[in-house]
């Protein structure tokens, strides 16, 4: 540990976000793990679930721990991740930012700026309501000062992030109609979580692609709430997910109608992303032409964003890749952390 | 063999298609197998190369040859699948039909009613443009009769029989917009062929996704030649064409723009589909709120359908599924071969 | 159903062996399902729980039905398929038979001759030792004439099949060294069943592979029981299987030591695989310098076997790879059926 | 770059040794990438071909050029790693190591002390039969003071690290029978190289396992040779390799004969790979009744082993995995590298 460490705990770390919050915590030169906890594995060693970090810094004496306030805020971590299942996640983060702890939650619970929507689209009303207005969305290529300083980051769902940072700065610049966006989106299988489904088994899933959750899957809220935002008037999308047969990651296909000229629009749109994102480490652009594969982003921070124009049908047809655990979920709360304890950015993130 | 027994030859079977087709044609019960061609494989066995058809009726003596026109004739063979690149194909179905034999190609060169689309899609001159007139396009739910009493059946490409049963029924019946077409396809392995291709390699293709061809992918022009007719007007549909790591198998998801009222327009898509595909035994309508999954379509002749409506939209949104070797290539053959031979268009091809 | 047809029960049929015996006996050319039995799933219609299977003859009507020995006897099934639990089978198999009822057991029930053996492998008292004496062991490459007049056929362990076709001759000719057996086992995820267990799922499954169960793992009682019966004497082999990220499928890799003199000993090994095989149509014999794949044999009832002669070290080693669901389970337990039944030992079995 | 930097050239970098190999440099603390040959791909930029590493610090200006050693010399690079197929490897070490280069080599040119031996396995002449006496077998493990001097480290092949980690030191100890040992080992993809060739297309490999390359794989020469040294005496083994459906990844499983009692064995095992590993942060040591998983290896350096006694048969059976890419190739050349500059020997090398 150097001087700089953050004492950090990791709530609900036995899942799929949680193994890779741990790789990269485990990994990360200003992390101090102080508390670790799963109900259903409390007092086993973290090694002995997963084997892989054996010969890690600091696991020979980890053990989850059960989820207790009192327990955690001892352990000294200053900051908590929770990856918790939405609902549950607002049980802790109450009380750990009572005890004053900054709390960055993966969970769904702070994402929507309005408790109707939420329960809307989660279907129960909103646990805490009242912590709504000081949660800041956690995707730092948009929300940057606000995530620095902030007590509570709701980090973004994974499919949203891949979604959100092609359409965002293009619907800031008014170059596509904001009526016109269809998205179907591909998860890997660890994007459900590792559950004890017999739909998740891998017989039921390799050579196998089925879509699912549509027309109205949860995350179609907080990717309307923020495109909303973007365009300054409200944005409804079309949303199709579907599971595909790899561990990990994630990719996205938008269509949508653009406004420039069929001469220009590649220009503007290149333009446009480049400026945005000039300044951001995890976002690159692949140019026109190319398309995110997401085998270059797996176990990484990276989002990649790639488009073509469709002349003959006046649409543009955006490409992008991510790791669902990763820039969907765990690295990018790593991300915002970063930004958090005044860290680099890139710390512990710049994996390939 | 039995009396109804029809001789057959398969001309470039050494591929993934032809091997579908010598799977399904050595199982027919109706199918005597006389000439099996493959310029690179000549001479070889026919097990030495697929040694999982060891053990069906005919293969101990059946051996690849040159593909030599005469060889097929003397064979004795009335029927012909071609399983030949585009352009290479046609090399093949002039001197066979001029012999007399029925051709059913598998390649794109006879899918097309214009020779200038053809072109433009596939960038050289049509190599036999005076056979496009009398070619059948072999979609057997759309063109029966027609391919009943054909000397030349064009089989569909493998992307756009996934996209054209679910949407012709609905575009004949005017209940969607033919403005608002977006087609997201994915499609396994070997439908990118047997090619000595690294980019094909199993460690280039597991835990990948990737998009490719849009936004002008050749079989673009036989998806808006068949959608214009169902639409009597002229159709521009988006298309991005994804691999995906299955061996086989096509998934296709659409969204377009409903006309109907929200509250009648699953019941009139339902009612459509189903008065469209009440007699035909490979097309199976899924329902609302079902999506097609591959699994339950490999190795099968069925397209699978279902939708769900998305109101807030007023989009539909349709998925179909289908074994891109199967209704998207070799059985789909077979099925035309059936209707031609006068025989049950299931025989041979009620695998489960 | 022709003339032929046989009333036939599937008691257990909505786990993986189950739902390949429902795909190979709706197929089956002599065979009228009457009654389809599963605890959990009582009431919902077949097709609901397997879309794949909607549009073969007779599922239109099909219901999964509670496992009640009254209503399976009064389908007027004449015999019975379990393809239950170890322990629960011998629950359904009692009465069954006493109702007069054939049984094709694919559990482990009635493998052994032993009760004494039974308990040691599988912990708890033989359930029903008292048909121990009456049971066959259902392979029918060994046990053919016993099983065409059994009531009740014990359908041997998935690995078991894949260590016995290549062995079995070669002890009994006195080719190898009985002492000297090693074998390493490869299975698909399908052979642990569709259980919901998180150590099953595909992120867990895919991209891994590893051992387990040994070094006495239950299958190595019968597997030991069949090889003394062929060597006069008794047999104990190292055993190691292995989860490799595949749906279906076994290889087997078996090391021993060879007898007759490095020059004869590849001859002497193909003559008695050869002659022991020659009329059975399910045994494919690669012969030397060739390995069995997976691939070959996935969806059929055939066993593959090729073998190298290491002369360095005096080993002879033997690959066979099959079904773990086909030979392995399903379709062998079919191939018992037909011979009960004096069908043809082929037939609904030859797909390729 | 810190002033520890070292500057490196990677001969051949277009294979997925190459690239696993320059992934590891990238983000190595101490390394300086002044030269990354490939012929079919000089000219081109690093990151056109591997896309996966845009943002890596200096890839911005890397590209690949002709694999020149005038060229080679001239970037500075005082360390050259050879990823080229065996028998061109020497064509580079040979001219490197005259001017003045040190050359970690990760073909088989230099792993045998036997120039007949080479001929034997390799089927040609040696081709720098001078440079064997001076080339350090790579096994960090077993040869570090040799690697820390050495001007030519001949790395590994990928199945031997996984069979001599868990042997060599039994062997020494003399727990085991030399003349007992049989090997089963799986290999990822990757492990047969980026080839355009059809029997490694993912249609072809996935849902397939076959084995090849029995009795007498050329890797058998240096597996033999190593265990001879530890012996003290002549072993031969017998070695099955098989190609499993994973990117990356070696499982071994080993069956021998042991010679202490049952009684002690385990625990004699035990103890001799605790003391033998105890300070060598890449063997992680599992323990009885553990097996080794590939899952929990990919991407690292790390070689997990585990066992258990079978007392039936007095056989120990010995699992271990490691990633054929890293302890099998790029990682352990890294570890030799590091050894070889001072360096920890970790530096780089801990990734989870």
């Amino acid at each position: 540990m150097n001087d700089k460490s953050v004492k950090v705990a990791v709530v609900g770390a036995s899942g799929y976000t949680g193994q890779e919050l741990l790789r990269l915590l485990l990994m990360h030169p200003c992390v101090d793990l102080t508390a670790v906890t799963s109900r259903q594995e409390a007092g086993r060693k973290l090694t002995d679930l997963f084997p892989r970090f054996r010969g890690a810094k600091g696991t020979e004496s980890l053990a989850f721990m059960a989820p207790d306030i009192d327990a955690i805020v001892e352990s000294g971590a200053t900051v908590a991740f929770l990856a918790l299942p939405h609902g549950v996640a607002s049980e802790f983060a109450v009380p750990l930012l009572e005890r004053g702890l900054r709390v960055i939650d993966l969970s769904a619970d702070f994402r929507l700026r309005s408790a109707a929507v939420y329960e809307e689209f989660y279907g129960a009303p909103h646990p805490a309501p009242e912590l709504l207005e000081q949660a800041v969305y956690g995707l730092p290529e948009f929300y940057e000062e606000e995530i620095k300083s902030a007590s509570l980051v709701a980090s973004p769902g994974c499919y949203p992030t891949s979604i959100l940072t092609p359409l965002v700065p293009l619907l800031m610049a008014g170059l596509i109609d904001p009526e016109s966006i269809t998205v179907s989106s591909l998860s890997g299988v660890s994007g459900a979580g590792k559950k004890a489904d017999t739909t998740l088994l891998f017989a039921e899933v390799n050579e196998s692609l089925r879509a699912y959750g549509a027309p109205k899957h949860r995350h179609l809220s907080e990717i309307e709430q923020e495109l909303s935002i973007a365009a300054e008037r409200e944005v409804k999308v079309s949303f199709v997910p579907h599971l595909m047969p790899v561990k990990a990651g994630i990719a996205t296909t938008i269509f949508c109608n653009y406004l420039p000229s069929s001469e220009t629009v590649s220009e503007e749109v290149g333009n446009t992303l480049q400026t945005a994102y000039d300044s951001r480490p995890f976002v690159r652009i692949l140019g026109e032409g190319n398309f995110a594969d997401t085998k270059n982003v797996t176990g990484t921070n990276f989002v990649d964003i790639g488009w073509v124009v469709d002349t003959r049908t006046n649409r543009l047809i955006l490409s992008s890749a991510e790791d669902n655990l990763g820039k969907g979920a765990a690295s990018q709360g790593i991300q915002s952390f970063n930004l958090m304890n005044s860290l680099p950015e890139t710390c512990g993130l710049l994996n390939f």
